[in-house]
């Protein structure tokens, strides 16, 4: 047994119905952790030599086809009580529908510490089921069920009905609503309600797989290498999150959301599909204005010291709504600033909607802008629209393509194909605010250059959480840069890249790393499971966990072709507002990332793969 | 050839892909005409007997089951230009799943007249395709097509598609929306977009055969038996139609909501789910409102003088539609004043999205009206509505409750049921307001006896357009009748149902017996039919077509146990307004009708089937 994992994996496939197990392979566990890492080396080594060796390129993998592999995963610091924000799993597949890149998404709540509770490090699904399925898991006994009668169900029902079904202790949910079912290309996996594997696809593989839920429950847990050692330094820790302003202070007050009023100083909350960077009236969809309107209480995910998590109620007029959670920070942006919908409380209900159908509420309304400026400038034709008048600041519209999305009902059939595929079909790509087909969340890099390498760079795609430069640049963590210099911008990249692979495969909170660090994870990583890492052994395996998802990516045919950034970024200067003028000088800061990175085309060279340890 | 029909039957079997064609029967043609009758006709001689035959009940029937049968039918004077309003065809079933009992709907629009103009008078589809399918109708061509990508669609993607495929003359699609296709026991058919046939579930009968659609396009045109005789007959009704102040007046002027100020005025516009009859505030959502605010133009059905159709736009606020067509009274009585919204833009939204999805305004108006009220009193635990705040008055919810039935999302999965079932569900099976489960429309009987009567004994339910005593009773038509009392009320019911049945099997459009009578009837089937009617005959036709009909729901189990009235109508005295203090005197008209009817328990007796030559 390695202490900090349950030590076991579990492998279903879903077309032949066969379960099978096996122990964590310390050795890998020592290259990449867990989470991500762990499943980006089971994808490359178990799946892709394999199909490879069958003659079948990696380019041709279907997304949405039974030889896509879907991963949920934790890591060796999941569901440890005492580890600063510990309640969080990692959901990987070898394809997203929605990009072609690798699927990943993190999700918080309760489901990775209580799936680890359950039995199990991490569940690859393979193959798909012919008709609706789901897996219960109690205490390391897996059963594939029959899901018929929870298909065409929302999140809250399918959660409500399952939770009922298993009695046992620490129960958890994750499913898809009908989004994933109708393969909407960027429905999200939900778990625990409100909580949601988000981005790229991930509901759309499992609806492809017809797996609608997978229910979890036990008491197992795992050993700690190092009580005492873990003991004193989760003191430490904790103590270090709670007197940090951002994770002590910020988050806990008013939620992510209290991003909205300080992007939008820094003039790069992105306004009516990015066309503005600074909305004079912002405020009125700000954290501390939720906090003063619709919210009623925080919902913090398993074992956070933090508690960003909002629960709100919407008591009267059209949107009401009579319990939520959220929205976050991304949401409010992507379904309001970028909607241009000033209405909190239809960001609030279209956020709900998002949350109870499975849809991904960046690229939702993301999209929706998109449609909107594509609707401005004549591209769509009113016909198309069956009734919607999709202009900016239509709070209806936004609420109601929610709805039509998830069932592609109406224009929402379009809209459930994302801004790349739409902006595409209208004639006008370069309206789609995304890269490698995922639209970008709510920074605008021309008034923060790092996070526009970022975007670039992003393995996944327009991604915020690969690589946050925001910390640095515009909330001063762990030192204040300037934001609009493009030097010396591809070494805090790189870094935050590196680290927040490791993240990822811990599995824990992204929102630690405003106040914790390589150094600490080291800490972690030891007492806890017994390593003997050092911040720089740290910082490698990140790095290499970040170029075998690269390595990856090159066989499905990404190269630097693909590490760009939509025209309005690079060519169309900040209209107005504190970084007037501004453009991403993206070329600069990209030579300088292949360099550090030891890429050539995008793609790390055979030297910089072993120098790696990747072993192909 | 018999002169106005085209002289062909259609039967298409969905289970073994087989098509047959057969002449009309002249022989049945003169004792039920078409429509509603001839189907009957088939549904007993073909179906039921030969069910009974191989020892099935009828009682057993699945409605969602292959064994049940769908018709749609037109008659003699469908279609033929010069009849007045002759744009309508009759949907029926063996069984409604709503119900128990015949399913049976009436719509407008193009359809029917163009589905003669394929090349057919009727059309029976029996059995259940194993995949989505749609029926293709061009000029006596048929074919069964792949619907694979049709399914899933709202009604008017669905209906444009199909008009895209099919290049020919006069092209109409009837089809379900996604309510149809995931089996709402009040789904609809809806055809040219907004015309629905919309009682009874049909919609759920086509999604259980997994009929996507029927689209239809021809030029066959019936001959007429007396060209000269016809023209002069036509001038003459056309010219009284336009000068009777109903159907030249009121109707075109305002649609069918000039009827919302004029049943509020007489105190029997149900309100809050009929706890009230007389409502203040209705002329927020009359139709001489509507006229004034949301009103673009009119549509008339194909052929009609009349043109009650509405086409509206919302241009702005949270309700907006850019193009809607409706609402019916009905509509804004089911979705407005039964649930208490006085917002009409609400109400047309809520009618928008049903026309879109499928479902009966009717039914699902007043199926929220009765949840709203079980939530009220305490019946609905507030977490069974995850969020939605289900109180009277509440714009918000009806218009989400449309889309969460269609797709049984949420609460919308119990909506989806029926007032009856979810009255029933919760424990106040009397705060349903239906007869035989078929959702009542908007005249409160305790204001009109002999409606009250006729809600009673109509075969298909809760049913206004099965005898439509509120033409005499409220409006003056043919002659003014004391409303209050339920003296002589018997004679009134059983002459207006069964003129009902003829025009329901002839087929046309109700409204035109605001003017037209037997002895019309009689000359229109005369001049272009051949035959040979007296107006006692017609009435005769009328009787044999509703008393074959009763006799089938007999077989279904349907007695006079059946033929009664929620017991608020005969319990609780109106509250207040014109008619305070009323109840319907129930059980003294129904002896009357009974004996009236030669109907012993109910049911009619052998002499009295004998005596109308209907022939078991």
């Amino acid at each position: 047994m390695k202490a900090g994992y349950v030590n076991r994996i579990l492998t279903v496939n879903l077309s032949d119905n066969t379960i099978k197990e096996e122990p964590i392979d310390p050795q890998v566990a020592e290259k990449y952790i867990g989470g991500k890492g762990y499943a980006l080396y089971v994808f490359y080594h178990r799946y892709l030599k394999e199909y490879m060796a069958k003659g079948i390129s990696p380019k041709d993998i279907d997304p949405l086809g039974p030889e896509n592999v879907l991963a949920f995963t934790t890591g060796p610091i999941t569901g440890i009580a005492g580890v600063p924000s510990p309640g969080r799993h990692h959901v990987m597949a070898l394809k997203s529908p929605l990009t072609g890149s690798i699927a990943s998404a993190n999700s918080g709540g309760e489901f990775g510490a209580y799936m680890k509770f359950a039995g199990y490090d991490m569940i690859f699904i393979e193959g798909a089921a012919e008709k609706p399925v789901y897996l219960e898991i109690v205490n390391g006994h897996v059963e594939i069920k029959d899901a018929s009668d929870l298909w065409g169900r929302n999140v809250f029902d399918t959660t409500r009905i399952l939770k009922s079904r298993v009695k046992g202790e620490n129960v958890s949910v994750a499913c898809i609503g009908p989004a994933g079912e109708n393969l909407v290309l960027f429905a999200n996996i939900m778990n625990d309600e409100h909580r949601a594997a988000g981005r790229t696809g991930v509901g759309a593989i499992m609806g492809s797989k017809k797996l609608k839920a997978i229910v979890v429950s036990g008491n197992q847990k795992p050993q700690i290498a190092n009580p005492e050692g873990f003991r004193e330094l989760s003191k430490n820790l904790i103590e270090r999150i709670r007197k940090n302003p951002v994770t002590g202070g910020g988050l806990p007050k008013y939620g992510t959301a209290v991003l909205v009023n300080i992007i939008n100083q820094a003039g790069m909350l992105p306004y009516k599909n990015w066309q503005f960077g600074y909305n004079p009236e912002a405020d009125k969809i700000s954290g501390e204005t939720l906090e003063k309107t619709y919210l009623i209480k925080r919902r913090p995910c398993w074992g956070c010291q933090i508690g960003c998590g909002r629960v709100v109620k919407v008591p009267f007029g059209p949107y009401q709504i009579m319990y939520s959670e959220g929205p976050e920070y991304e949401s409010i942006w992507a379904l309001g600033n970028d909607t241009g919908v000033m209405d909190l409380a239809a960001v609030i209900k279209a956020n709900h909607l998002c949350d109870e159908l499975g849809l991904d509420t960046i690229t939702m309304g993301s999209t929706i802008a998109t449609a909107m400026e594509l609707y401005e400038k004549g591209y769509i034709p009113e016909e198309d629209l069956q009734g919607m008048d999709m202009k900016f600041g239509n709070a209806a519209a936004v609420v109601e393509a929610v709805w039509r999305t998830a069932y592609k009902a109406g224009f929402g059939a379009k809209l459930a194909l994302g801004s790349k595929r739409l902006a595409e079909m209208y004639g006008a790509p370069e309206l789609s605010m995304s890269v490698k087909g995922l639209e970008m969340p709510a920074y605008d890099p021309r008034g923060s250059k790092g996070i526009g390498l970022n975007y670039a760079t992003a393995n996944r795609g327009g991604c915020h959480v690969t690589g946050y430069t925001i910390s640095p640049e515009i909330l001063g963590l762990p030192q204040k840069i300037d934001p609009l210099t493009p030097e010396g911008k591809a070494q805090w990249v790189k870094i935050f890249q590196d680290l927040t692979s490791v993240v990822n495969s811990a599995v824990n909170c992204l929102f630690t790393t405003f106040e914790i660090g390589a150094k600490d994870y080291a800490d972690l990583f030891n007492t806890i499971a017994g390593f003997n890492f050092t911040d720089s052994d740290v910082l490698k395996i990140g790095e290499r966990i970040y170029n075998l998802e690269r390595y990856i990516m090159s066989l499905y045919g990404f190269s630097a072709k693909d590490d760009t950034l939509p025209p309005r970024l690079t060519k169309e200067p900040m209209p107005e507002g504190p970084v007037k003028g501004q453009v991403v000088e993206l070329d600069k800061m990209l030579a300088e990332y292949y360099k550090l990175r030891g890429w050539v085309d995008g793609v790390p060279t055979k030297e910089k793969l072993k120098e790696l340890g990747i072993e192909l």
